[in-house]
């Protein structure tokens, strides 16, 4: 890892990051709880909001941000995280798998991305070619300079053939994912939230200072929402990466309101 | 997505790609009909027609293009699509797979390509590894300031196997594939006409303004035809990509007549 | 496909191409029945023939061949055509595959090639890799402009598996393989012959005036083989490539004396 | 082989090589006999005892050691040898393997290693293909002249399927590991202990003066482990890799004084 | 193939090249008869016998070898063969297959080696994939201008499953693996001994003039394997390449004398 304070995709330390790319992952049908959503410019505007340190867009939803920011003259938008890997939920797979869609390199010279994004099936059969897939991203990731988030999530048939975990949300398991994050070079590791306090802190525990983000999921009530993320920041955590749970809901603005007091000033959402 | 509305593929907006490659995906039973299409250049001067904004060829093909034109001081000719993968229907495959033949350096040095198509299976087995092949031609032809048309078709087990849809026509497999030229980066993504309007409608809704065009299938009634290429049109589509229904009629001009005001005037077939 | 005309390959349009590839196909058993033709200088003097216009070669013979040139001092050598790809038949395959033994710029730039040929094995299990290799080649030989010659040859699981299809004479498939040569970029597409004159006329048909030559196959007699090639030169085909049913033959010059009238002055052989 | 005397990670010929890798190769769960040691500027604190020639690290924790390096205004850090393949135990594997996750181009020029390590497993389906890739590891890291450490680990399917061996540790296949390690062109081995004095000489009567270095293994009590240590510097060895028999004690330093003393001026620890 | 009576490897046309790789392919085990054969610089001195033309190396001995001389001011060593492929015996295979280890540029520009060696096995499964790797070597080789010599070892399924064959030792099929290394471009090639003088003429007339050597084997009498080098010899052979018979003995001296008459001079050993 690498200090990235100094990064646009961080905010004294934290970061909000704003996911907008369920429509490669589960495709449109995700965007029917708000249809406007499925509209990426309604997207770069909600992601206009102070709270947001980046957006993370697939290739071809970042090649149209930038020309959406040309197109209005838009020079305060969120960083751009440009997720390189990515896949459908379409084909039967042996095991999970997700393909790299953009090269580093089109990445920062052609979009001028701010940051990388990189998912990592850690317990898939392609555990390993991930990891060498990885290598070159990551390596790229550092000539250019650019800071690399590594979304850590362990599944497969390696986590559901093994008694000692209890799943892809086992404290253990995750924990072992963001350890994988600081040990292959990521400066960024996006997790599954544990469910619980001492989970998250297990996963501090193991990462040595590596910056860590809370994942999304799908979308629950404000107030457990908030909770989880909360726990997560005074557990140690580093902030949260968010998609369906911001743009499935008519007007975001309130959260996203309620998630920077959350996220940048460690506000208890109970008091808030 | 880019802006491509310059390009010469497009006419205020929209297009017709006339397809000249069932000679690779069928083979020569498909002259049957008009043994005269066989001959390309039979297909080239039926591509002349003022209604034609892309002939897409495979390599072999555009090469003698290339050649006919020069041999003929024809300086009006269609513009070139080169499609850079295809396949013949001869092998037994595991799953849905179209090879590249055709480098993209080759299609815009050598022949002087003015857009690039590429088909892409969703859903198949092999879809992972098209992503991967895609993401280098795609970049390859932003490098040349080329626009990329995605022959987007999802199929194979991961379809069939899949108890939420009905088949390739399926609205929602059709819109997951629009969607995800949008998401890769296409400029022009090429879809099944999923047999109604309302379908073409939620296919335009999951693109964000992403330039759609119909694809033409087999041979049926022109009334049928040209009824399901305003239905596109008029439902936000930009155009039609039409081989066979061209190609195996005597005359085709009285057809493509009617196609260019359906398309770029936007005419009601029967007010015609 | 491209004009070759003025390619040495060529004599007023045709060709006779020697290949003497059998001491890799089939192992040296196909020298028994003329041992002579194991040592590879008798070839080269066989192909001295005027009637001669390439002589087709694997690399190490190709490289013999130019060593023997020189040692000779010979100058009037059969231009030489390199075959890239071959295989033996010791191994048991999945399917039918040739691995490519050369690469495009050895042949040229070493070797001094006057023409390049490739085995497509289009309707096995392995035809989508041959498509991505062929690939490489044409493209590589359209660097340095020398032509392609394509070894097309339908077969495998896939035309096994076919019940439209007789086998791989079936004039159905042989059209097909003769198609995908002038789609993929070939310049001479070498068949095999579909029995009859009909047969020839449907690959004729479906190539839209790309080369054609006839593939030799095993010996037959004198007047059965000649028949044959006179069918092809007039049924439109451009000529022949022979292997065993030249170099099998004590004294084969006879038989080159006939294949030059048939081929390049259109003769009947039963009024030779 | 090279002659490495005269390298950071030698002294008087021998090494005592720190191994963190645990984290990556079993995760967390390593650290919980001594918690402190999942934060790595604990181990690297631990790695400045003069007995330490080299600490191991994977890619992340290796950015993480230069850069507290420099935090800390640091010049005698322990030599850094960059680990550039690794594995997590998450996934279910075919058979044993070792992605490459490190490119010695960055391992050297960004990270600057004073040596490379490479885990090969000699015995497994995938043998040949780490022959491979080790070729082109060590080779780069000549071009760098800088040494290569192989973990030369023997096992999988090939030995658990062959009569002739009882294990891993049997004498005959740990000696087999080492002259693999002589042929291929590393500069140190690491070897399973095999148990006994003369498995060890087995070892190094095979390996023609090649550098040997004895694997730490699983934590166990000071005596025994010393006295493997002594028993391998005895006959012949050169030194010890060593990673949770160190770090998953409180306090590590008697122990290195120890191995010290072994290691470096062949004590008997019993006579210590 | 290539002219290569200049070369260092070859003496009055002829090679005696001593193998040590059987370290690699065996094992330790291989050096149990004489144990002092594990120790590289004993085999060196042993290649320093007049009779030697080189001396065939893995990489890493190879290395070692080259240190070996500067150390000990030697420059009338054996000519060196590095061997860029080979294998354990350790792994199960589905078929018989042998990496690249060492890449041709290191050899020669790192290693000044004189000739490349590369093991094809014909027949396996991997054959075609041998075939490409080969071409590399091959040509690769050619650009330096070293000789090639090939290890051609038809075995494999395709040898056992085809009823033709006796098996490795048919002499149809080791003129077959002759004639492959004729096709494909090696300069010299090594075969194992077919049994009789008539198995060894089919080779030779298979192989239009290419260098061959017989393959030492396993050791046996020196009367028997003196009167089958001679036999090779006698047949038109080029030589011998032997490994064990030389290194498993006590005082090779001799046998190596009685090699060099028979090998050089054409003297029959019953007349020694």
């Amino acid at each position: 890892m690498h200090p990235i304070d100094d990064s646009p995709i961080t905010r004294d330390g934290n970061s909000l990051i704003l996911a907008y790319d369920h429509g490669t992952e589960h495709g449109p049908v995700d965007f029917e709880p708000m249809p406007k959503s499925a509209d990426p410019t309604h997207v770069f505007e909600v992601a206009r909001h102070d709270a947001v340190t980046a957006i993370a867009l697939q290739k071809g939803i970042a090649e149209y941000y930038r020309t959406w920011e040309a197109d209005h003259g838009i020079d305060d938008g969120a960083p751009l995280l440009v997720k390189v890997n990515g896949n459908s939920n379409l084909p039967v797979r042996e095991d999970y798998y997700s393909p790299t869609q953009c090269s580093v390199g089109y990445a920062v010279e052609e979009l001028d991305a701010d940051a990388i994004g990189y998912t990592m099936y850690a317990g898939s059969r392609h555990e390993d070619r991930m990891w060498t897939e990885f290598r070159e991203i990551q390596e790229a990731a550092r000539a250019y300079g650019v800071p690399v988030v590594m979304w850590s999530y362990p599944r497969g048939q390696g986590i559901q053939a093994n008694d000692a975990y209890s799943g892809q949300s086992d404290p253990a398991v995750v924990a072992y994912g963001a350890r994988l994050g600081l040990e292959l070079g990521a400066d960024v590791v996006k997790c599954k939230y544990p469910g619980t306090r001492d989970g998250w802190q297990q996963l501090e525990d193991a990462v040595g200072g590596l910056k860590t983000v809370m994942s999304g999921g799908s979308k629950r009530s404000d107030e457990a929402f908030l909770e989880d993320v909360y726990t997560t920041i005074s557990a140690g955590g580093n902030g949260l990466a968010v998609g369906r749970n911001i743009f499935q809901r008519q007007d975001p603005e309130p959260l996203l309101d309620d998630l920077e007091r959350v996220i940048f000033e460690g506000t208890d959402p109970r008091e808030v």
